[in-house]
């Protein structure tokens, strides 16, 4: 019997013995330490590094170290840094021969942690999907001729990583034999859940990357993520490329049913471009001028469900119409290779379930990033994308719908509005006793003033919310939204059809030479939006029995540029405590890079996706009473105590500056 | 409590109490007992007739079998024929109003028995990995949105046939919403291993297609089978397209080396000749002009190991030089449209395993068909193709090898030899006094006479084991092989090099205009052929420490043709009773058919293939010894005790004839 000795690691604190000579790394193995070890074992990545606490300081001398562990050896001198210090070991290397303490830093640890800053930090382990394995074997000889080159991987897999019940992608298996004679019986194995094989690489491959994409209506964003850090490491937007065919998702439907080969068209132009948005983004990650796209081995991705029908290349007409019933809601693993994505032929491109009708996968992004069913406050998120979709409750019960917004909060049926690009108005202010607006232009600094030109062009999504809470708030529009007539002031007129509008700005300050002007169309506009918005949340509340919010979260780009103050004064959403209203950007992509790193996240998107309560707010009896209501712009006095008091105290301040 | 009564199913037997009004096939299905119901109790199969038995006989009129069964509905008057009788009833429809006993007749139960026909039948029970489920549902409407068109589909397959954990191709996910529309919610689903839908169609489609496929260096067979019935419905051959870029396996393997684009060019030209095949074999099964090899749901395929990694585009080099290790071994289950196989493009090709080195997936269909490992006498199976395999044991172990025959045996290296076509020697006998040969020519019913001119082009390959037989019989040759020269005949003499050789066909008997002789060269050829086989047989049976052999099976269209008593005199392999030689057919191409129709034959084709001991005898010290000894034709006296007595009895009835 050999002797055994007593080892203890931290932080985990978890201790025992070992028989002399076995290695840190086995004995971490065996105590069932998280301890990374990309290559098994085989001092090849230098992953598993461990510092010595306890055990070297028997000796006086600075190489006392070696008392209760090997020699340094050459592998660790190759790996460890003189800055880590001589109590840096590689655990793989170094065996035991005394008692020892050790401490696993963080980058050692194989289930790493992320973190996501955000208004409430959510933090999960890493753990990816799919994952890369090192193997490294005899060469086969005449006399061990019952396996073959797949088979002696399948069991090493299993000897050295535990991996049981491996299968391989036959297209894998087409480049298997050559890769283990290039890299001379070694090789990086990359595994999806830990069965499937869908690449082979000759040699020691560490770098394992994925791709997260979030396809909205109007813009495609896509994240770069490194599967073994977890670190976002680029990203690339685009315009969508089914833009042409349809600005918002009805059109695309409608095009899809009116063109024999519209789906196809629209199919192809969306994968199109995330071919081309992959080889932008994988730019600097290409080896050997070969294709950088296929050095991702995972994909997720999220859209709303109209999008995701398309993408698939499902026909999208019977979401468009009564009862909106989906292909599938579920989540599904497609081969790239299947459907033309340009990523590792073998890999999967992993689409989030859909919840119910248009409340997509995007949403269920959101839901899992946001997480409202583990909090206890009573929550209201809203996605602003082409459409709104809403999220209402804790972790007793979540509510969702879908509310038809339009195109209003992206400018789209505003007279002279435009996408948020330089000459863009986004902020504005107007003096409630003068009525004269300042406002500030995408690429200019400061307030407007008319000592320099400011070549103005329109007006962005958000301005659209603060010029017509200004408004409301200057008394020039009333609480049921009517421009009020007979103010003092030139910038109230009559347009050429007779109905009154706003200027916002004199054709003198603008590039495009005419007046920019709200109009009443325009406030009615956003009054249908924002009441369909209003009245979604409402019932959502009345179904949960509640009358006031703790929180309201607002997601999507559009979210973090309006102005939280002006979309509470229109009442885009129920009364809420203003330091309780903030936005968190792009949630939806935040979920999708979340599902790229844990397999816990993608689970719990499968089942939350079915766990909330989607309600189909167009057949509540309750609607049209609601919808009708919601079009009001709230008076301080009904039912909006949060908001009076915000607005009481602006109007301090407005008049302390005045 | 509602009422319970008798139930007894023949001629299982299975019996049990049902409660009234619960119809037969629910009685059936509580029971266990096989019925089968493809629409699973709709009413639109027709498939789950019972026959009464007792029951019905209660009261005097005809009419009386309603007494314990309820009244013969208008469903079963459509399905069953007056000539079936009055007791027949469709399980789905009867219900239970008193005790019955009922007969499932033969075509009523689900596992039915397929009975093959050979020297020993083996019945396997039809199981096949692909069936084909009926599903009926209501449309969805605006209050039932928590499921999508898929999901639908799952909860039904699991409630009405028990199929748990479903999943689905994305390319038939594809098809999915359209089918179920214009099937108007009633649709087949076609589903692999009880798991993975392959297929949807609208409405009720009963038959369900595979085919089966041996791939042959020379010949390519394929087997077009009804999945429900276990009928070989059309059977198909062609040359393999391969034949150009090399005649054996070797010279194929030095193409793929040679040229860079060579493993390609023989994998797209096995693949395009497959799907010609699989267009012809499905000429008749085509629906309404579509193509027909989307009929076909399954498929199996079974090859040497060269053409088994040529067809599935792994590099063929590293089986072709030491130590021979093959890209894999274990069966592999590829997605059609992957390998742009033209079957359904969702369903698999099932690859059988592969033993060793050149002993492959064509060894193990004979291994299944045959079974040498269920029986307790010692069996010899020597499948002769471009290459030779053997197989040697019994129930308590199995040595199987491979023999580099060369082509000898399919006439290629013998200076006359031609395939087997009109004009071809398929049968000769020499008269032991005159040396004077009689043969027979392929093509027309009788031995040749000089009467009528017989047109002979060459000699076939079993006739060329027919025509040395019968030259050793002779004294024309000795049992080292050599042709004897002092013979007081024309027929031997010597050619333009000076060696002996014998003329079988006078040029005047011909239609090539020269005489057709057998050579020393072809002697020597045929002994290398059949020495390989022997000394490999020889070697087994060392090493299971055995010294004769029970039976001897031949396998393969060369083992049918060939003469077995001159096989035996020529010493093709170990001595044995001629009455236990006996030929199989293409028992390859019926392993393939096994595992298309049971998915227990494919556990065991992947278990056999494993459980076989393979031998390499390149690398047996003693293979060159025992070669060398083989090569001599067998005399009577050395250890051929069955020979000899064949042998002379075949003199006696020549002494008799004579």
């Amino acid at each position: 019997m050999s002797k055994k000795y007593k080892v203890n690691f931290q932080p985990s604190g978890s201790r025992g013995e070992i028989e002399e000579n076995k290695t840190l790394l086995e004995a971490a193995q065996g105590l069932g330490v998280d301890l990374e070890s990309i290559c098994g074992g085989k001092g090849t990545c230098g992953k598993c590094k461990v510092r010595v606490e306890e055990g070297y300081f028997e000796k006086d001398a600075m190489d006392s170290r070696m008392s209760h562990l090997s020699e340094l050896s050459e592998v660790e001198k190759k790996f460890i840094k003189s800055e880590e210090g001589p109590q840096m070991r590689l655990a793989c290397a170094a065996t035991v021969h005394g008692d020892v303490k050790l401490f696993v830093p963080e980058k050692s640890r194989a289930g790493k942690q992320i973190v996501r800053k955000a208004a409430k930090d959510i933090t999960i382990p890493i753990d990816p999907s799919v994952r890369k394995y090192f193997i490294e074997m005899e060469p086969p000889t005449l006399h061990d001729l019952s396996k073959g080159d797949y088979e002696r991987i399948r069991e090493l897999l299993k000897e050295q990583y535990g991996l049981e019940g491996i299968i391989i992608d036959y297209v894998v298996q087409k480049d298997l034999q050559d890769a283990l004679r290039k890299g001379e019986w070694k090789c990086t194995v990359t595994v999806r859940e830990g069965r499937e094989i869908i690449k082979v690489e000759p040699g020691f491959i560490e770098n394992t990357y994925g791709i997260a994409i979030d396809v909205g209506t109007t813009t495609v964003a896509a994240y770069l993520c490194d599967l073994v850090t977890g670190k976002v490491l680029n990203t690339e937007s685009m315009m969508n490329p089914q833009v042409p065919y349809g600005e918002d998702v009805m059109s695309r439907i409608t095009y899809a049913m009116m063109n024999s080969d519209g789906l196809e068209t629209m199919q192809k132009a969306i994968i199109g471009g995330l071919n081309e948005i992959i080889d932008k983004i994988t730019s600097e990650i290409k080896i050997d001028g070969s294709d950088g796209g296929h050095q991702i081995v995972d994909m997720t991705v999220v859209f709303n469900t109209a999008m995701h029908h398309i993408f698939l290349g499902f026909n999208p007409v019977y979401i468009g119409r009564s009862p909106f019933i989906p292909a599938v809601q579920d989540p599904m693993d497609i081969k790239a290779r299947d459907i033309n994505i340009n990523i590792n032929p073998a890999s999967y491109v992993h689409v989030l379930p859909i919840e119910a009708g248009f409340v997509g996968a995007d949403n269920v992004g959101v839901l899992i990033a946001e997480e409202p069913y583990n909090v206890d406050d009573m929550v209201l998120i809203i996605d602003i994308g082409t459409n709104g979709e809403l999220l209402l409750g804790n972790r007793n019960g979540v509510y969702s719908t879908s509310c038809a917004t339009g195109p209003a909060f992206e400018g789209a049926q505003i007279k002279f509005g435009m996408r948020a690009a330089p000459g863009a108005i986004e902020t504005v202010e107007i003096d409630p006793d003068t009525k004269e607006p300042r406002y500030k232009v995408i690429g200019k600094a400061d307030w407007h003033t008319h000592i320099e030109k400011i070549d103005a062009k329109g007006i962005c999504g958000s301005a659209i919310i603060d010029v017509i809470a200004e408004m409301f708030k200057a008394g020039i529009i009333d609480k049921s939204g009517k421009i009020v007539k007979d103010l003092d002031t030139p910038r109230v007129r009559l347009d050429a059809d007779g109905k009154p509008e706003y200027v916002l700005a004199w054709a003198d300050e603008t590039s495009i030479g005419a007046d920019i002007t709200v109009t009443q169309g325009d406030v009615r506009a956003l009054q249908l939006a924002k009441g369909a918005l209003y009245a979604g949340a409402k019932l959502m509340m009345k179904k949960l029995g509640i009358t006031t919010l703790d929180r309201v979260v607002l997601a999507g780009a559009f979210g973090s540029h309006i102005d939280t103050r002006s979309a509470l004064t229109l009442g885009m959403f129920p009364d809420c405590d203003i330091e309780k209203v903030y936005a968190v950007g792009n949630a939806a992509g935040d979920g999708a890079i979340m599902t790229l790193l844990s397999r816990a996240k993608r689970l719990e998107a499968k089942e939350k996706a079915r766990w909330v309560n989607f309600v189909e707010i167009a057949i509540e009896p309750e609607f049209e009473k609601e919808f009708m209501m919601a079009m009001h712009i709230p008076h301080m006095k009904d039912n909006f105590p949060n908001l009076k008091n915000m607005l009481e105290k602006s109007n301090a301040q407005v008049t302390v500056k005045g």
